[in-house]
C-alpha cells in the first residue's frame, strides 16, 4: 500500500521526510519512480498521468495538490477512484490574505494613492467605513467562509452567494439562480471563489457585471476560465466596473501583450492567491489516508456530479 | 453647557444633525461660531486655538477629533483641562485593515507583482506560510491590538512592543527599554503604531533598525516625527531593510522632490491609514461628554505626564 506523489519536488522531499517519520507503514515515491504500481492506492497530484487505470490498478484515491480539482473531472479516472482536493490551513491562511489585501485596496483607493506617488502627489480621497462597504462573496466553501471571517473582523459588511444555502456567521447568505440578482445588486466589491463547473464557466460576464451597481470592483481568484475577458474590457471602458484585482486567467501565463497587463484599472498577480504549504498540507494529507484506510469520510471528497 | 467644534465642515453637520436629536440639552456650534464663551465647556478639534483659556475660561475638556493627542501636549491647554484622544471603532477598523495590507503586500511580494505586470512577466516567488512570517508591532494601544486581532485571524506569528506590560491574545508581549533589542531581533515585519512622545521622537533610526534581522520590512503608521528620513533610505539602500510602507512624514505633505516619493522600495500612502467616521464618532464622543457630566471616567484621556 503505496503513495504516489507527482508534483513540486521540494515540497515532495519535505513530505518524504515528514511521512518517513510519521508513517513509516506508507512508503512515498516521488514520481516518475512508482514502485511496484500495484501497490499505489494514493496519488497525489495537480494533473492526471496518461493510462492511469492500467499504470496503478489498484489506485483508490486520487489528493489534489490544490484547492481546485476540475482537472480531475474527466472521463480519465476510473470510476472506482476518489477525487479528494486540498482543504488545509496554510492554503486558508493565504487565500484569505490575498481576498482582504485586495478588498481594502479596492475599498480605501490603494491603486489611486500609488499613482499619485509616481506623480508626487499628496492628496486624500476619503473613504466610507468598512461597515458601509458592501462585500459579496461568490462561492461560500472553505476559502469563501475563511475570506469572510477576516473581512468581518474588519467590520466589513459582508454577503455571499453559493450554488445551496449555506449558514456562515456574519454573512448575509444568497444562492441558487434565484437570488443571484438579489445578491449582486448590492456588492460594490464582489470576489469571485467559485469552483469551475460547468454552471461557473463563463460566469463573470456583461450579464452578471450588468446586475452589479455601477462603478463596483472586482476580485478574482476562483479560475480563469470563469471570466471573459473581453466583457470585464467593456465593463472597465464603460465604466460599469471601477477596478478589477485578477489572480487567474485563461490562458496561463497570460500572453504578452494581452490587454490586461498594461490596463489601468487592473492588478494582475500571477495565480499566487492561494498555495499549498508543506508543512500543514502533510498532514491534512495523512490525516485523510488515515481516515480512509478505517473507512471514515475524508475532507475535501469531490462530488463527481457536481464537479466539485 | 455647550460644545465647539473646530474641524472638518463636513463631520461637523453630520454631528450636529446627529447631537440635536440625542443630546438636545447640548448646544453645539461649528466654529468660528461659538455662542456664549462662558457656556462652553467642550471643545473637539484638531488643534489648539490662539488664547484658549481667555477665550473660553470654563473649558473642561479638549476632545481631538483624531487617534494621536500629541498636538495638545503644549503649555497651551490650561492645567485643568482634560484631553481626550479618539478610540472610535471605525478608526479602529480603519488602521486594522490599513496594517493588514500592508503586511499582506510585504509578505506576499505584492510590490514585486505589480513591477512584474509593468514588464507583462507572470512569475510566482513562493512566500513561507503565514505562521512563518514574524510580524512585529511597536505599539499595543487600541489600534496596534486591531491590527494584532486581524493578523492572528490570518496565521501571522505576531509580537508586540509597548512601554509598560501589556497581555494580548496572540500576541508575544515585549515591555520597555530593556526588551527592545530582543523584540526587534525577530521582527521580520516591523509595524510602528506608536504614540508621539519625547521617547519615540526619531525612535525609528539607524539604530534601531541595526538590530532587525536582515532585509526586514518597515509600515510606519505612527507619526512622522518618529522616522529618520535619512536612516531610512540607508537601511533601503543597504539592503539592511528590504521595503516599507510609509503613511505619516515630517513635514506633510511631502515636498515635491523628497526622495520617498519615487523610490522603488517605499509604498507611500498620504496620511489616511486610519480616518474618524462621523457616524460611529459621534457615539463616542456623546458617551465620553455624558460619563462626564456624570463624574465617571471617559475613555482615551491622556495622562500629561507620559504624553499619550
Amino acid at each position: 500500500m503505496s503513495i504516489v506523489y507527482r508534483s513540486a519536488p521540494q515540497r515532495g522531499q519535505i513530505w518524504q521526510a515528514w511521512l518517513a517519520e510519521h508513517a513509516a507503514d506508507l512508503p512515498f515515491y516521488q514520481w516518475p519512480e512508482t514502485g511496484d504500481p500495484q501497490q499505489v492506492r494514493y496519488l497525489v497530484s495537480w494533473d492526471i498521468p496518461d493510462n492511469l487505470a492500467q499504470r496503478f490498478p489498484n489506485l483508490q484515491v486520487i489528493f489534489s495538490v490544490g484547492a481546485g480539482a476540475d482537472q480531475f473531472t474527466s472521463e480519465a479516472v476510473p470510476p472506482g477512484v476518489s477525487i479528494v482536493r486540498m482543504i488545509e490551513p496554510g492554503l486558508m491562511d493565504d487565500m484569505a490574505a490575498y481576498i482582504t489585501f485586495s478588498v481594502v485596496a479596492l475599498h480605501r483607493g490603494m491603486p489611486r494613492y500609488l499613482e499619485q506617488q509616481r506623480q508626487q502627489q499628496w492628496l486624500k480621497h476619503p473613504a466610507p467605513a468598512a461597515a458601509d462597504c458592501r462585500v459579496g462573496i461568490l462561492g461560500l466553501g472553505n476559502l469563501g467562509q475563511a475570506a469572510a471571517r477576516v473581512l468581518n473582523t474588519l467590520g466589513y459588511s459582508c454577503a455571499g452567494w453559493s450554488r445551496t444555502p449555506k449558514s456562515v456567521a456574519g454573512v448575509t447568505s444568497y444562492h441558487g439562480d434565484p437570488q443571484l440578482g438579489e445578491f449582486l445588486r448590492q456588492c460594490q466589491i464582489l470576489v469571485c471563489l467559485l469552483p469551475l463547473t460547468d454552471q461557473t464557466r463563463g460566469i463573470l460576464s456583461q450579464a452578471l457585471f450588468s446586475q452589479l451597481p455601477d462603478g463596483a470592483c472586482l476580485v478574482h481568484a476562483g479560475r480563469g476560465k470563469q471570466l471573459n475577458h473581453q466583457h470585464l474590457l467593456e465593463a472597465l471602458d464603460s465604466g460599469k466596473l471601477s477596478r478589477a484585482v485578477i489572480d487567474v486567467t485563461e490562458p496561463e501565463p497570460l500572453p504578452a501583450g494581452h490587454p490586461f497587463w498594461l490596463h489601468p484599472k487592473i492588478w494582475l498577480t500571477p495565480h499566487i492567491a492561494s498555495e499549498t504549504h508543506a508543512e500543514s498540507a502533510v498532514k491534512v494529507l495523512l490525516d485523510n489516508i488515515r481516515n480512509h484506510q478505517q473507512g471514515k469520510p475524508m475532507k475535501g471528497v469531490i462530488d463527481k456530479q457536481r464537479g466539485y
